[in-house]
């Protein structure tokens, strides 16, 4: 057995999110679908994590196993991505890899990328590609708030009530915020994430730059563990699957 | 009569360019039409310079009289963009001006940018967004040759054969080019510029990137001022119309 990695981008507006499912388009499955036709042989694929429906990745990773070995990666690429860019996927890029290499078990950090357009104006170019907030955002408090959220806790308070992860202790390593202009970037990495984690802090630090919440109040909400605290989460579509490092 | 600028941002793709034309949907058509419907007056629109079909703008400036004043510059703006928004096109700013005011001739500088993607997969985020370039491009070798561009002279190479500016000399004040991973961008500021500049300077640029030509080669197809030398023009997609200056 041959073992595989992918280096994907996707545009997530379409999908129903990388996961398969029964009801709609998923990325995983666009793309087995067209590797198994390409490579004649049934591709199961397994990314580092799920993205919901309309998050983007800018380089989702992913491995398959294979009975035969790909002669030409050049050749693969091509063919794979004349069907896939259809549809808005690249794959980027294919590494082998070891064979006890697994996308989701062996990733070491993800970095997800968040977001925001603060202005009047309803968005064009950044049309489902950014979270669009009209009202004023303080960035000083928004920028202070993100620090509570840095280093090992309990992040029950900003996990989704369909989590399935053994637990809500996490480490969250960066959390970065970045304006220039009305664009508004915030980098969060960490070895791993609760699902929903990155929208609901997110939507929690758009409270704060509101002026909706204080800092102490903030700080009481994380300390709290009780999701029915938690402002209600971002828009997928200014989500984005930035990095997983191995 | 009331003298109105707006501040207008695109995406270009679905659109014949900023020109009104028989043969399609043009940017400027498409808001007069709403202006004219909103304000109850018909609107005429002049901006700052035409931008050809697929090319973006981020801010495009554009000016219209108006027998009556608008009172409300918050419902008209809320007005224009709830119908405009569909078409992909935002109205940031408006701003009352002087009677003399001229988008196009009153303007003291334009900047454009224009913005590649330098890898072999296609683009998904950035399709119709960005040149996609799989060829490897010598950076240092584009940065020495964006220096030859600077300044005052005839840049007649880059002119397209159905421009009618009266003279082709031009002062080409900045050129910066800027990467961060696969992404590269050059910055363009001008008082004004000759039809397909932009784009033609950067059909150059490729070919010295890619080393299809020398600098000397480069400087000396400037200085020929024909036509005739220039590489083909890049792609409408990759062009932003940045910022006018008054």
């Amino acid at each position: 057995m041959f073992n595989y990695q992918i280096i994907i981008e996707y545009e997530g507006t379409k999908f129903i999110g990388w996961q398969k499912q029964k009801n709609g388009s998923s990325v995983q499955q666009t793309i087995e679908k067209n590797l198994t036709k390409i490579l004649k042989e049934t591709v199961l694929l397994y990314g580092s994590g799920r993205t919901d429906s309309g998050v983007h990745a800018i380089a989702q990773s992913a491995h398959f196993n294979l009975r035969h070995k790909i002669d030409n990666e050049f050749f693969f690429l091509n063919s794979a991505n004349f069907f896939l860019n259809k549809k808005k996927i690249s794959i980027l890029k294919i590494n082998k890899r070891k064979k006890n290499f697994h996308a989701r078990y062996s990733a070491k950090k993800r970095k997800y990328v968040y977001m925001i357009i603060n202005r009047k104006a309803p968005l064009s170019l950044e049309s489902n590609r950014a979270w669009h907030i009209k009202s004023s955002l303080n960035l000083q408090l928004m920028k202070k708030a993100t620090n509570l959220l840095k280093g090992k806790k309990d992040f029950s308070t900003f996990r989704s009530s369909s989590c399935n992860a053994s637990s809500p202790i996490k480490t969250l390593e960066e959390v970065r915020l970045i304006s220039s202009g009305d664009k508004i970037t915030i980098a969060f990495k960490s070895k791993s994430f609760l699902q929903q984690q990155v929208r609901s802090m997110m939507g929690c630090l758009k409270y704060v730059g509101e002026g909706k919440w204080s800092l102490k109040k903030f700080e009481n909400i994380i300390k709290s563990r009780k999701r029915i605290n938690c402002a209600p989460p971002a828009p997928a579509h200014g989500l984005y699957l930035f990095k997983v490092s191995y």
